[in-house]
């Protein structure tokens, strides 16, 4: 099946079409918070604060910067293991990430920031958009190489729609906490680009098997995604937690899950391979398994062992996926999951639920004290009948919810996106950058790249 | 023409003697402010503060961090995209900038930071030499490929001067508010760069034409620097503004500006391509107009979707430049602008004038409170009198005292460089690494770089 | 000499039964401090502190980050620069550095933060445990190419042990101040590389030696370590030096030195080429030297000027190395140095503490003050009769139990690390992934990578 791949006219439209209706919507709607308003030195001083360190600029702005590079450069690099689809990779999530955080800072707005006909903007909400970013960057690894950036940019309007929906019914109905968001991000990010991939399954996938590898180069160029979601995860984990020990926490946690992860995936890595060989995909991927699953209880008291024995099981659980679930997923259930991003945010994703759901229900005053269980949960205010066992199940709803919206909403968005009309390449042109993008000129030789020449131009 | 490129004594010479001098003249009047100096403990006492974190390193040093990653990672990566000038864009880059944040520390403290006669250097001085060397490296952009490195430490020597002689011009003499540098940094930068570029003219520069464009890894080399310029440009735009509300709301401007500007770069590479792929040129390079575009108003009161705006506009008119100004500057102008500086800095630095002088002349204590407008605008003190339509105009002035400084010192400094014993290559040898590197060896086979065979080399 | 690369079962179990012994123990040692503990709104409240900004988090959390990146990106891709070693440089760093920092919470936890049965960990551990392993990069840049993962990660158990007696007699014990570590992690680090490669000596190794050097590409990869390196520096030698003026004053003196470094890098590596040209290995190291060299006196009152004189002279100092002693040392002493740690770590270590001696015998209340003095060298408690002179002389011993540690401890690891049987690549296979890593398949000619029809495979 051969469709036409020449955007000229749908991607402008879209594009701007989309970027219009956000300055639109803008325009009635964003206002700046009171911390980003010239009028804070008003509120400053009626509240006797001396230091303008108190701006909730000075507590967020590092981490939200980390969990800036981890969105654009960590899922932009760590998608460029493709010999062939750097560009893309690279761009498309770029083209994604940036429509999505302004249409994330809308969504999660009304929901979460709106107050007298205005949503307030502040830099919680710029770090909550890429959050909700990230969760599409996720479906992205899913389906990477085999649609057009029309369809992801319908992929992306859809999926941040559904993900404040989910977000909260999670966070304000259900009162659950996820600081990490496993289950708002991973959980609900993987199954949501599994089901869309499910899909839009491609029977002659195996057209373009070739380009499904990597070459040399482009594995270390995925190093540098793989490394800069590792090393910023701790940022990734805390940056909206509570201020003081909850985020400092959080990143220990973070820190230790992480470490302990990258030991258990080289060691399966090695052992399932007959010559005890390293596999770079699972270097670049199941290492990260870790920081997904202490999400949801980074900023609880899961303790610095705990964190480890998360990171010990994730690291096994994620790279034996790699070895063992992704080809069946494939062959089995016709679920072509480009990226694996089953192993490193499906499974660990729902892991980080149960890990966070049982923390809640293990918590006591005993542990946190008196006022630090009040804070750290909210047991406070209407919630003081709680209790953490209610809290334990509370989470344990979340997954399932998250889950129902995820297959629910995958499949509509699959079936949207199925429409023959988004520019979508053919099965022997995916994972091919020369699709969607101007190339340099080759040297004359075709060595490098000789598939290059079994490229069938799809263009009309 | 072929002149010596042999640099074995002019490159040392002139870095050592550079370096003598910077030492001392740091010996004779660098000393550190109060905030990093010993006493700081006693002024802490004396002002009844607390807490170590009033210290100003702790307000201004993540962004100086985020600053410092983008003039060396962010400017010499983005300039990687050519096939065979990799090490010169980077190491050039770190040579230039390594030079030009001394020597900025030092002009720049004379005219700002002079105190008993000495300079007082803190964190924040640090952050206004990158921001310095910035100009320079928006300068470099023009003149890539085509000067040698004694070449670029001229320029770099000339071009911090008058910089720090327009800076001052602008903020202290005209009082003009410019946080993100637009008309300091990008516009001059921008101007200066294009301006020794016309001075430089090559008429046979077709010779290398097979050099000067990208090959599939260099373009990924080229998007690292992309991204952390982008990711990064929130932090640079509020780097130096006011504690609190100012920096919180220049940081959400510059993130919602550079959202916009990436989709209708996009659009507009789409649209203008016969096939409507993407060119990555433009991805590269026009999704970063809108960082540039709100460089003067961040800070103020330009609202979330006045940001947008000018991203809308910026990544259209940054494209429309790279698709047919470039050729047209080229071609009639013989302004041979290798990167394309004119589409990322000059025009968008010009609009990000005009967009800071409406913003400032709309400013009123309605919208700033009455605190608020005297604090933004530093409306107090001697500036009593001043109103916002009387900074606007200021304002204005500013872009036209940065243009006249950018061509009057272009024009000098070009002709300086135009001297022929800087070690300048030939036309023909241009953007070519071995030039001025010590290459690794090549495979046997020459298939990988087909040019190098025909590269005539210069050295005597 | 042929040995079994096959690490089948030597490398999981050797992770695995590691990272379960991690576990253990931080089981029953490790518990969060009081900044991360939920109790830490008590502590707040009983010590009148109005702001959650006091949590030693929002002081060190920023700068930890910039370190996190120095280890695992900085390092891992600065030892990417042979052409055919770049997986497994970025993957055993990463997996070194993983165990190491586990191992060394626990280590440096013992020695510094052990408080009634537990270790309590806050954001200054991650910091500390970073640096600890950073220690373990230097000296892995010595062996890069000769080793198996297994033996890096008995190395980094030994050499982390040591770190941490070195680092306890030094700091504890000596009372020496060494903020940015040139003596505990650069010269001790450097002189225990150089010293197990020493014992590892390999006379056969010139068979590896095509593949020894670079390609075009793998060269741009190494730039990204050596600017992240260079640019996050200032964080490194600040990140645990005193609240306030110190940290300040420590990413001040560092930021001066680098840069000075650069341009007489730069010089001498052009001046030592017979045409001038530079070199990509002077480059890539011996720009970071001054960053080595202040790491000791970076918080004390060195001066800006002083700083550019410790950067000029050891850009001076490592680019000779690089030329005329890492050549004598493999010919003559039979130190095999892949990276030449030895002109970046240990004889700028050196420096570094000369430096720092000198700077603190130096230190008086004139410069100081007298509160200064007192906090900046902890001149009060049981301290008070000490003065600047003697802080010298302790300074300088410290030094020379740095040299003795590393050079016993690294005769020990390294005859251990001698033993046959943990899977060492044979002479000719040295600098080669493939013995290592599952490689992706290459084009079909071998154009690219002509040694690798030579490669003698090892396997069984």
């Amino acid at each position: 099946m051969v469709w036409n791949t020449n955007l000229r006219w749908r991607l402008p439209v879209t594009c701007l079409l989309l970027q219009v209706a956000l300055v639109v919507l803008f325009g009635v709607f964003v206002r700046y918070d009171s911390d980003a308003d010239p009028h804070w030195i008003d509120s400053k001083m009626q509240q006797n604060s001396t230091s303008d360190l108190e701006n909730e600029f000075y507590y967020r702005y590092p981490s939200f910067q980390d969990v800036h590079v981890m969105i654009f450069v960590g899922f932009g690099f760590l998608m460029t293991f493709l010999q062939r689809y750097g560009y893309s990779s690279v761009g498309f999530n770029f083209l994604l990430a940036a429509f999505g955080i302004q249409w994330a800072l809308l969504m999660q707005g009304w929901f979460h920031s709106y107050h007298q006909g205005y949503i307030h903007v502040g830099v919680e909400n710029l770090i909550n958009a890429d959050f909700c970013v990230g969760s599409v960057c996720v479906a992205f690894g899913a389906v990477l190489g085999k649609v057009s950036p029309v369809q992801l940019l319908i992929m992306t309007l859809f999926q941040v729609t559904l993900f404040s929906v989910n977000e909260y019914i999670l966070l304000s109905l259900l009162e659950v906490k996820d600081a990490g968001g496993s289950m708002t991000i991973h959980t609900f990010g993987a199954y949501f680009g599994l089901t869309v991939t499910w899909i839009l399954y491609r029977p002659s996938l195996h057209q373009s098997k070739e380009r499904q590898s990597a070459v040399y180069h482009s594995d270390l160029f995925a190093m540098i995604g793989t490394l800069f979601l590792w090393m910023y995860w701790p940022s990734f984990n805390s940056a909206v937690s509570n201020h003081g020990d909850a985020q400092h926490r959080a990143a220990i946690n973070t820190y230790c899950s992480l470490a302990a992860c990258v030991l258990t995936s080289v060691a399966l890595s090695s052992a399932l391979h007959k010559k005890g060989k390293l596999d770079m995909v699972h270097i670049q991927n199941a290492t990260l398994a870790g920081g997904v699953a202490v999400g949801t209880a980074a900023e609880m008291m899961l303790m610095p062992y705990g964190s480890l024995i998360v990171g010990f099981i994730c690291g096994i659980v994620s790279t034996l996926g790699f070895v063992y679930l992704t080809p069946f997923l494939e062959a089995r259930l016709r679920i072509q999951d480009t990226c694996g991003i089953h192993n490193l945010h499906g499974i660990p994703g729902i892991i980080g639920g149960i890990v966070g759901a049982v923390t809640a229900s293990c918590a006591s005053s005993d542990v946190y004290g008196v006022k630090g269980l009040a804070i750290a949960f909210g047991f406070d205010g209407f919630k003081t009948n709680w209790n953490a066992s209610m809290q334990g199940k509370f989470q344990a709803a979340g997954i399932f919810v998250s889950l129902a919206m995820a297959l629910v909403g995958g499949i509509i968005v699959g079936i949207i996106l199925k429409l023959p009309f988004w520019g979508q390449p053919a099965d022997e042109n995916c994972f091919e950058d020369s699709v969607y993008w101007e190339m340099p000129e080759e040297p004359k030789s075709t060595v490098l790249h000789p598939e290059d020449s079994t490229l069938k131009p799809s263009e009309p």
